[in-house]
């Protein structure tokens, strides 16, 4: 069965793509000495999360507990949860995890900190803890190596965890002289720094350049997405995740309608890029509005625009949130189907 | 059991704001002679569906096929689906659905009204087809009266479809004399116009301003949102559907991070309003950027900004796109839960 035999719109994967990226970001890790640990958070799908393993990958990265409850009920045995785990619930579903598996945590603050080693040490469990770091991006994480220092050290006396490097997001040029002073001040405190994980696809491959970072944590390459494209992180034939859809409407000369809106490109934008998602048959055409069912596309600069009925493939702006709306996903190799895969990690919000 | 025993983010709706709201809406129509049909594209819950109709509603509105099979599989009889639907595939769903129901579509064009009528007189059945009319919001829609009054007589010539109406979205003040044109130069022709669907809830209670509208679709307006604030139809307290989050970090003393992020909220933004959702007990503080799983606050104007682990309500932007991330919304009273209801019709883009 081809993707041309489908009804739209569906989300689908290349699959021989997907391949090629995992290669990529694995060869360039091998090349550099750095542990690979995909952020799953893209495909959402233990599949892949299994290819991405086979390749090379040192384990994965969750952003919610309940997709590395998803991930280790897949058989998936080493995960870090990159995001700060607040509240007895989450607490007491890490324990239920740790008993499974490998899982290691991250935090910025001697709450979290103190909330988790509370429960863990009571169930007699000890979870590897890394200090998530704000080295330029203005998110989560703590704002001077002197902090880094100083929860490390508080981590290093709590029971349930034990200090095991630091995180930052993404891995930015001056990360590298910032998580240099955090690990210095640690290990001047007699502690060790036994990794220090760094993520985003735009910048992994230049993380060799940044220095510090032993592991990084892409997740976005996986598929490719338009913001990719324009930040050069992935071309657009590795953009591996694209949207079929068909025009409902020709108002105008101008204007054509989609069945694809927010509620299935999501309204991101992309960096770089304007409009709601890129046709790969009409790449003059722009998607300047998006309400939730109806992608509004202007037409005018098409050679020859496409008519009520027709299909197009929209490589969507973000890769991640678009696959997080979608039940399934169409694998495919150069457009006949390999396997519908369930999104089983979608939409797991806690 | 309360809303505050439940971890977080979750999504939550106030059961007793939602019955105001239908009620309001309800009411408003029933003053003014118009029939209300709500579109089910907010809340995507078969549950809320029959509430409506128990409270006075003629039927209900889907924008997409799947939605109303969930809806007619739950019992409810008399469904127009307001997007225009193409190809084949499609339309041996709605016969398989017009079977069953009373089911009535929409379309701007000739190929999509031949394409139904071809699929629907094969099965010997006929149902009900509103042209639908850009009456000034520049999307689907044909462009002027002539060219509703020519597709009206293209259908009223085909098998399978009966002419019944014409339809727009929104509802706004130039609707009036463009849908009186229309009516006008279709009844010249031999035709009846049984109904005028308009829709949209910012513009809903000036619907009887407008004219010529006979019928009302509006959605959001069950739920309300920051949006529906800005525009006035909605007021904060009747805001049903809201967003529980944890403050997980406090970097800065200006910045402070939620576990409610576009995978939570939806990245939409509302027209007036800045930012990304409203942070009730700090209605001062700024949701200035969302990622996939966080919320940034900028907490400057806090007299008491939250700390980690602090809880916080929020109004989300745009309650339509926010309902369709969450597998299931919590309904209380007063904080009190009263049922977990799974929902539905969520992410049924075909």
């Amino acid at each position: 069965m081809e993707l041309s035999d489908l009804d739209t719109p569906v989300l689908t994967a290349d699959l021989d793509a997907v391949e090629r990226n995992i290669a990529r970001m694995q060869a360039y890790c091998d090349e550099h000495g750095l542990a690979l640990r995909p952020h799953i958070k893209t495909h959402k799908l233990p599949e892949l999360a299994r290819l991405q393993l086979d390749a090379g990958a040192c384990g994965i990265t969750c952003q919610k507990l309940g997709e590395a409850e998803v991930m280790a009920e897949a058989g998936i045995d080493d995960i870090l949860i990159s995001f700060p785990l607040v509240g007895d619930t989450k607490a007491e579903r890490l324990a239920a995890l740790a008993r499974r598996i490998t899982v290691s945590v991250v935090g910025d603050s001697a709450t979290v900190a103190t909330g988790l080693s509370t429960v863990l040490a009571r169930h007699g469990l000890e979870v590897a803890f890394l200090v998530e770091c704000d080295t330029g991006n203005g998110r989560t994480g703590v704002q001077a190596p002197e902090d880094a220092a100083e929860l490390a050290s508080l981590v290093a006396t709590l029971d349930g965890l034990r200090f095991a490097g630091l995180m930052t997001y993404p891995t930015l040029p001056e990360s590298g002289p910032w998580l240099r002073a955090a690990r210095e001040l640690i290990e001047r405190a007699g502690l060790t720094v036994e990794q220090i994980s760094g993520g985003g696809t735009p910048t992994a491959r230049r993380t060799h350049l940044v220095g510090e970072v032993t592991e990084l944590r892409p997740g976005t390459y996986v598929y490719g997405d338009r913001a990719c494209i324009a930040n050069g992180s992935v071309p657009l034939e590795d953009c591996a995740l694209r949207v079929i859809a068909t025009v409902v409407s020709r108002p105008t000369s101008s204007r054509a309608i989609l069945d694809a809106g927010s509620k299935t490109l999501t309204s991101d934008l992309a960096v770089g890029a304007t409009g709601h998602g890129l046709l790969v048959e009409h790449p003059e055409a722009e998607v300047y509005k998006l309400n939730e069912e109806h992608g509004i596309v202007d037409v005018r600069r098409c050679a020859r625009p496409p008519e009520v009925g027709d299909r197009v493939t929209v490589v969507p702006n973000h890769a991640c949130t678009t696959a997080n709306l979608h039940d399934e996903v169409v694998l495919h190799r150069g457009g006949e189907i390999v396997e519908t895969l369930r999104t089983a990690a979608r939409g797991l919000v806690r």
